[in-house]
């Protein structure tokens, strides 16, 4: 199987002090999105930023980069409405630190956003497969989320195959129309190394 | 008994993509210090931003502004020693968010940073009273902590009244010695209009 490439660069090692041209410089730099971590210091021992710094950015930038919000909070559902409010594109929860990812998905999808589903690494791909049809991007990491300047995982490489093997048997993903090439596979595969690696259900819009 | 005015600027209405030259700007235009609003979505409904910010900020603007961080967190001993290593002047945690203040002061000071004590509007002053010996400043909120542009609590005159006097009465206060006036009133009060009252331990640093 052949794979394009995006990228989709995180901000955590940004100087956040001047984040909006941080941006701009990367999309500049060829980034195709852009990755923004949200951590609350509660799903994680960090604490970055919230919808308030999104609201910000999106003046700051414009309309045009696609933001993709990496959740990690320990109540996801919390910040739904604030963050389409804000502008951001896709709303990436952990499956972890929800007990009703069913409803959660759904509010995503009602307030306009993508839907993206995280695992962590002690987190089964088999816990993940059952709301594969539901959601635009499913993401593996391969660190524990919360710092930047991990050691890759190795050992996560046979979840990463049994991950791919997964989606792609999921009838929805395969049955998805692809109206931007019909030569390109499916699932999209892009590799966020050392931290993790996203599936992507769709190659026409933005990142998927 | 006459006052003298400090001017520490909240940073919660800045554009928070360009943090670093709003907090330069409010330097400029003749702020004393920043009081830089901490939030974790879970001691109050927002979420702002944490130490890896602070750690940018203090990069971008040098050592001189004194940075107060009001800790708007639900553990508040969780990132004493990230905000001290990230440049944090003083460290303003809320009474009602630790069940063992005294530890708390204690380990603020062992970093090298002041410290603020704040109440919400519901907390009496009577219970801040007995900290009032080991702290640099007392925060009397007079608006519920979380957001900006909220009105101010008219009735929350008579607790800034009471706490002016109690905190007048505390020995430790009244006997510290001020070295850069001996006609400066003690304590110093500070009024964030709408939102807060703080009272100074001292003139002749910084804020205080």
């Amino acid at each position: 199987m052949a794979y394009s490439a995006k990228i989709g660069p995180s901000i955590l090692s940004s100087d956040l002090s001047c984040l909006g041209s941080e941006c701009v410089r990367m999309m500049e730099c060829g980034a195709d999105y852009l990755h923004l971590d949200v951590m609350d210091g509660h799903f994680v021992p960090n604490l970055t930023f919230g919808h308030p710094m999104v609201e910000c950015l999106r003046k700051s930038v414009g309309q045009d980069p696609f933001f993709d919000m990496h959740m990690m909070v320990s109540r996801p559902e919390q910040w739904v409405k604030p963050m389409a409010a804000a502008g951001a594109n896709q709303y990436t929860f952990h499956l972890e630190a929800t007990t009703n990812p069913g409803n959660l998905i759904k509010e995503i999808k009602e307030s306009g956003m993508k839907v993206g589903l995280a695992i962590k690494p002690g987190t089964t791909v088999e816990e993940l497969a059952p709301w594969a049809n539901h959601i635009d991007m499913a993401l593996v990491m391969t660190v524990e989320p919360g710092f930047g300047g991990q050691k890759f995982m190795e050992d996560m490489m046979p979840k990463n195959h049994r991950a791919e093997k997964c989606l792609s048997k999921s009838s929805d993903f395969t049955d998805q129309p692809v109206t931007s090439s019909d030569t390109c596979p499916f699932p999209q595969r892009v590799s966020f190394l050392p931290s993790a690696t996203a599936f992507l259900r769709q190659l026409n819009q933005c990142i998927c």
